[in-house]
């Protein structure tokens, strides 16, 4: 296996290639779109179930809306199209054809009248049909997700956190009342901090974004924000409170219990395949991935260490009755007897993937009635009798999805700092992490403050208590602190 | 409810608004595109998670590749191109512009040297990719699969049979020789045959595409076809053995155990939201939608039969009792106690929607102790005693399911005839039918057939016997009779 750079040598080609080695996700042919590997699917699919659900627990149902976006539907809405309508890929025709010499070229008599922009999100297409579907507040609330590809143009692709292409959801709700649409946008954004807490395993800061960071078209944005091992911000997913914006762009109306005509409330929320970037980032260390227990592909994997055939068939008996009480109490696990590989190179190779418990299993170990009980989180191992194994793994497993969750919050408040000068702010910049200061709530700073240490504001946080105090840039009162940081 | 045509009146404008007033889809915005409804993905979603397991149990793993392939892909392999490149959606341009009206246009300065294809099917951009995973046998087989959208552009475009985009799952594997990826092929058409039998309720007829009828690029392709009410055939699903076509195109060569170098071989296979439109068109009658129990995402609904609100309370308790005892079953259950609809309208709009069972319950039955139990499949009532009401409602579920069946391979047999004149074969594509007829093997004769009858070749059954005959049309020998039908 290629030696990885270590997180202290270069922490960006650490990560950029992590990711390939571990089989999570490579580069295309198409540039800045990326391939996503069945390992690293295996993952999202995992992903993709859990929130599901949750979406559904919660009274939301799935549909699927068109890819193609008509160009003019990104006129309807002002600030919608100065934020989403720019770096689009464009459909501009319907047909290739065979030129003389039999090139394949442009038809160009097959030009669209109006051309289709592919998806960048998908809130004008889905309010187009939306004002067919509500016509009285019977038919309100409506709770809808979408599960699709969507297009960005990227100038500086990076593998999972920014692709031209990339995977998502997107809720699109729409509600009586603004109290009711609010609550939604709220409930969704505690959907994610719970999804990303005990399954990730990562803390979030939950808050909202200041009016310069706020999504195109919404009157409130939420957002979680997770810290990397290099100490920036990354942001888990939003959640927008629409208001009326998009019921009025699209004339979307609806009759209430006493037959008053009135604009629809809306919502919008997503996460997407980004989270895989801010797995690897929250967890993965030197080595390799290291994955949660309730999102890892395989949570076990037995490894036999043997030097010859006839040792290996003897070790056979003993790990496929440990694989299989593992599997019987839902653990996934594997069982690795390929006589290609070498010991040594199987360990290596599992602490690469993150897989988080290895077994390894030897004739001493036999001999003994124990055996080897290696974690990927702590890189410890310790001895253990194989008589329930089955149980003292799965509480391990259960320890582990734990251990990482303390441990990457212990990293986040360790440096998350209160900073009550521009000059300290500066410095936490330069040493990476959060600067939870005081701000003026004007656009003009916060964008003086970006130009000159290229940190944003990646949210007021919900749970910042008032508290009186100067804005660090311009002196001016503040009634709250906020977080700074760098962000990917 | 807006009353549809019968299917005698009009086969294809009852399709058509069917699938529309039973909330399945609609037409959008986008010319072409269909936007898939909550109902009706829904069901998508129960296809999805049914195949995915038949598929993962045979080995495939799920991965995701780019929506967009380089046109310069396209003319890699020379049948591929012709059968593919052409009726589809070119990407041309990255960005879009505010002209100084504050119009969004195109932006001239943001054109791709390379035009973009967005994926009718992915072989090239995935056989790109493989030549970087396989280098040797113990590379292989690879066995992946992936759900995805796809775009081909439709001049005649109908809900769920013919859409500009659809979304569809394709299998692309690799194998090391032509006898495993025969064997491959053959296996993923017995699983979308077990599929489409045992949870669409609805007969196949499997076998081999002729030569014209192939997907290009391919050197044999397997098909499932099923028969319409209107006696037309609906291709279900194909399954492609892909000899080293692509292999060779896109230089895919491992080396075998002894060191030999050689080209990979291939299949590739898929289905797709176009099994709603055959769900449809094989069990649906005038009252709208008759859904399989195993794909209905409700299979019983309880409807109350009341005149005051008094009576209504009364009827609650029973039947959440009821609802209760189907759902400890894994009974999809609704109870439909809202008040502002007539019991009359519910019935109608379970009809329309497909429900399997419905219950009936009114005082006279709490009284009695019994529920008025109605089959969706015959449209017939009876009363039952509510104990034991759980256990026998799952077994009418079975019962349905299999009368499903029985009814559809009833109907395509009854409409399957064998005909030994081409006089008959026009008359049996003028009554609507399959024909069983000889046939001289050229595509000639088949197009010639074509063009005088609109009927074409479906396949050449997998479980014709050799009977030797005289083609229908040329009278020159024939061994085997194929299926003629006209298509949809």
């Amino acid at each position: 296996m290629a030696k990885l750079p270590t997180r202290a040598e270069n922490y960006s080609e650490w990560y950029n290639q992590l990711v390939e080695a571990a089989g999570l996700a490579e580069h295309s042919a198409v540039r800045g779109c990326m391939i996503i590997k069945p390992y690293g699917y295996a993952i999202w699919e995992k992903m993709q179930a859990i929130l599901d659900k949750m979406f559904k627990d919660t009274g939301h149902q799935n549909a699927y809306f068109p890819l193609f976006i008509p160009k003019s539907f990104f006129n309807k809405e002002a600030k919608h199209v100065e934020g989403f309508a720019k770096e689009c890929a464009v459909v501009t025709h319907y047909r290739l054809k065979n030129d003389r010499a039999g090139n394949l070229i442009v038809d160009e008599e097959a030009k669209l009248e109006e051309e289709l922009i592919i998806r960048p999100t998908s809130e004008t297409i889905i309010w187009h049909a939306y004002k067919k579907w509500i016509g009285s507040y019977r038919d309100l609330p409506l709770l809808i997700n979408q599960w699709a590809n969507v297009v960005r143009w990227e100038m500086r692709p990076r593998l999972f956190l920014r692709t031209a292409e990339f995977l998502w959801q997107e809720g699109h709700t729409a509600h009586a009342t603004a109290a009711e649409a609010q609550a939604e946008a709220r409930q969704m954004l505690d959907v994610y901090v719970n999804f990303v807490e005990n399954w990730l395993a990562m803390p979030v800061i939950k808050g909202t974004k200041t009016a310069n960071e706020r999504f195109a078209g919404a009157v409130e944005t939420y957002t979680l924000e997770t810290m990397t091992q290099d100490g920036k911000a990354l942001q888990a997913g939003t959640s927008h409170f629409l208001g009326q914006n998009f019921a009025k762009a699209f004339d979307v109306q609806f009759t209430d219990a006493s037959g008053k005509l009135d604009y629809v409330w809306a919502t919008s929320w997503g996460v997407s395949t980004r989270l895989m970037g801010a797995l690897v980032m929250a967890h993965a260390d030197d080595n390799g991935l290291v994955l949660p227990p309730k999102l890892a592909p395989i949570q076990a994997i037995i490894v036999p260490i043997y030097q010859t055939i006839d040792q290996l068939k003897e070790l056979d008996r003993t790990a496929l009755n440990i694989k299989q009480a593992l599997a019987a109490k839902n653990i996934s696990v594997q069982y690795d007897n390929s006589d290609n590989k070498r010991p040594g190179w199987k360990f290596a190779e599992s602490e690469l993937k993150g897989v988080p418990i290895r077994l390894g299993l030897g004739p001493k170990d036999l001999a003994q009635g124990t055996i080897e009980v290696a974690r990927r989180d702590t890189l410890t191992k310790e001895s253990w009798p194989i008589n329930d194994i089955a149980n003292k793994v799965e509480a391990l497993l259960r320890e582990i999805q734990t251990n990482l969750f303390t441990r990457a919050t212990k990293f986040t408040t360790d440096r998350t700092r209160i900073v009550d000068t521009y000059e300290e702010l500066k410095e936490v910049m330069e040493q990476g992490g959060f600067a939870l200061a005081h701000w003026d709530g004007t656009t003009e700073t916060e964008l003086k403050i970006k130009e000159e240490t290229k940190a944003t504001i990646r949210c007021i946080p919900a749970d910042g208590k008032p508290e009186n105090g100067k804005c660090i840039y311009s002196g001016r009162p503040s009634g709250q602190r906020v977080i700074f940081a760098r962000a990917y």
